[in-house]
């Protein structure tokens, strides 16, 4: 079958390879769509990050280079192990892509599983991906969506998951209705997390330099506000709006050090400040805005047991995925067609979507 | 009366002034002893900071300098205004050296009158201090305290509360016995915050470069563990006392970055990381191990509504104050032997006692 396989930075190939044996204890996905996420341009410019590097194997899954590209993607069950009752032949599906180690608790009641020692993720650390025409999957981490939610919205579950983990580990809730949130960043987790928000009945301000994604965010109805940092006093316009209080909570969606010292700003005294992208080197942060304010200053990373919540949001039409599938291609146009618009002219695409066996690109 | 006045940086002098005038809702309070804070020693090396500047008069208590110092003080009442039934002369108190606008709501359900505009403090921002004689406060910041308290170590229940409010705002609290504690730096807070967490059952690990100081911390008994981080791999060690999981929770009291790193390192996925420090200045920190580990970074600042809390701590004998009062001087020692000794010489150091009217010292 034909897959994208990371072999080094600047190195990903389309090939034909074996597909993966089935496994007692999994099933084989027919993969629909793939999403691009910016991950995976990390490691296409800057890798290996999450990806094994040669001669060094992922602990867990015990592979080094080539690996199976594409950690965001939805398909349909085409094969079933023989010890599993709960899934079917033609079942829709999406994966929460974990390689995590087998020692590790990852029921439902468990709050950590996805902070456990050497978690990794199918897509980047091993055990095939989504850019590739199937993977086989353990059955702990495929999860069933119904006819509600069409193939190529359900590939946008994966990044929508990562947005609503993170709008819960700043503590907003469907309780948190009336809430000011400032999100800095409106690429493609922003956009989502303001989606998550605005689901929950927040008011939804965003910052952002481009004009493009500014217009996304208020064309989609994700954001009430969509502010040019260049032009207007972001921390004051918060303030005008929450009668000087300040925000409830923000976002930091954009890895820049000067976007989240004006979150710091912007927020109100015991305001949580999410820090939602990954930052590839240390910044300067004046930790006396922390002290003065009592902020709350936390991580998020990945999800832990809320794909259900998320796949809901979806189902019930509270979260309209539309508008963020911004391109359609196959799997040879993924470095020409796809890496490089995200690279290059990202200011209008959200989320390219592959079809690694080209089927969804016919219809 | 006697006093010592903060006019501008290295420019405190200590003076004959007339005491305050008696006002309706307030009470004279005859200082016993007042302690010198890291604070005071900042607005006298690089102030102003907390105090107002000239021609720049506090928003609240409309003063400019010269003003009164000490805000770590403790005394007798000798005078109250006819309009306050629940004081009497003689009486022991502390004061809660608040200042703080007469819209905000200071009532014992409010969790933020700390974090209000404009907040500062009664022997930094004007109405009087504790290094001088007498002090006239309003009745809302005066707390009683019981004959269980000595005079002198009531001086030490100020930063003690701020010790307190720290650990509360990590969300450390009676329930958390076992957990394990990493403090980063013994000077006065540090100690402080581990006499707490001592009281809660918390095992407590102290990482200080100064002998004289882990020493201290080790014969007071609120640390389990000092570690010298030149000699020691604290991340290594703090990881072998909690069966490699980390610290449950840590407190930075150096402001010094690299200390903040390590106790980033030290902690468990979803630890707290409480900063307990003033920063003068941004520090650089790698923001992604709060996103890896999905720690929880918060600040803390003064107390609110624990003056009650810290007391009774000292009243049930849960925190002895005893070993932390290293010395005991007079108002004209205040630059020579205060100052000086914490600025030079403040290895041994942890509290220096001021007596303003020197009667303390008479004993």
């Amino acid at each position: 079958m034909k897959a994208a396989r990371f072999y080094d930075r600047n190195d990903i190939r389309i090939e034909d390879i074996e597909q993966q044996e089935l496994q007692p204890g999994t099933a084989r996905i027919d993969v629909a769509w793939c999403g691009i996420c910016g991950t995976d341009l990390h490691e296409y410019l800057d890798g290996p990050i999450f990806c094994p590097s040669h001669g060094n194997p992922h602990p867990i899954s015990g592979e080094e280079p080539p690996v199976t590209m594409g950690h965001e993607f939805c398909g349909v069950i085409s094969e079933v192990a023989d010890d599993i009752d709960d899934l079917a032949v033609g079942d829709h599906v999406v994966v929460e892509p974990y390689i995590i180690s087998e020692d590790v608790n990852t029921g439902p009641e468990s709050k950590t599983y996805h902070l456990s020692e050497n978690m990794n993720f199918i897509g980047l650390g091993g055990r095939g991906g989504g850019l590739a025409e199937n993977v086989v999957v353990k059955r702990r981490w495929i999860h069933k969506i119904s006819d509600k939610v069409s193939l190529d919205h359900a590939a946008l579950i994966e990044p929508l998951t990562v947005a609503y983990h993170a709008v819960e580990r700043a503590g907003v809730s469907e309780d948190s209705a009336g809430q000011v949130a400032l999100i800095g960043g409106a690429g493609p987790i922003g956009l989502l997390t303001a989606a998550v928000l605005k689901a929950f009945g927040v008011t939804v301000v965003v910052s952002e330099l481009s004009k493009a994604r500014r217009e996304k965010a208020l064309e989609t109805g994700v954001a009430d506000h969509a502010l040019n940092p260049e032009e207007v006093d972001v921390v004051a316009k918060v303030k005008e709006l929450t009668d000087g209080a300040g925000a409830d909570v923000a976002f930091e969606c954009t890895s820049v050090p000067v976007v989240f010292d004006t979150l710091m700003d912007a927020l109100r005294p015991r305001g949580v400040l999410q820090i939602v992208s990954i930052w590839g080197k240390p910044a300067e942060v004046d930790l006396n805005k922390i002290v003065l304010k009592e902020l709350d200053v936390r991580g998020t990373i990945g999800y832990v047991n809320n794909h259900p919540a998320a796949i809901k949001l979806v189902e019930d039409g509270r979260v309209d995925l539309t508008p963020f599938v911004t391109a359609r291609i196959g799997l040879d146009e993924l470095i020409d067609e796809g890496f490089d618009t995200l690279i290059h002219r990202n200011e209008t695409a959200v989320k390219i979507l592959v079809s690694p066996s080209g089927k969804g690109l016919d219809k």
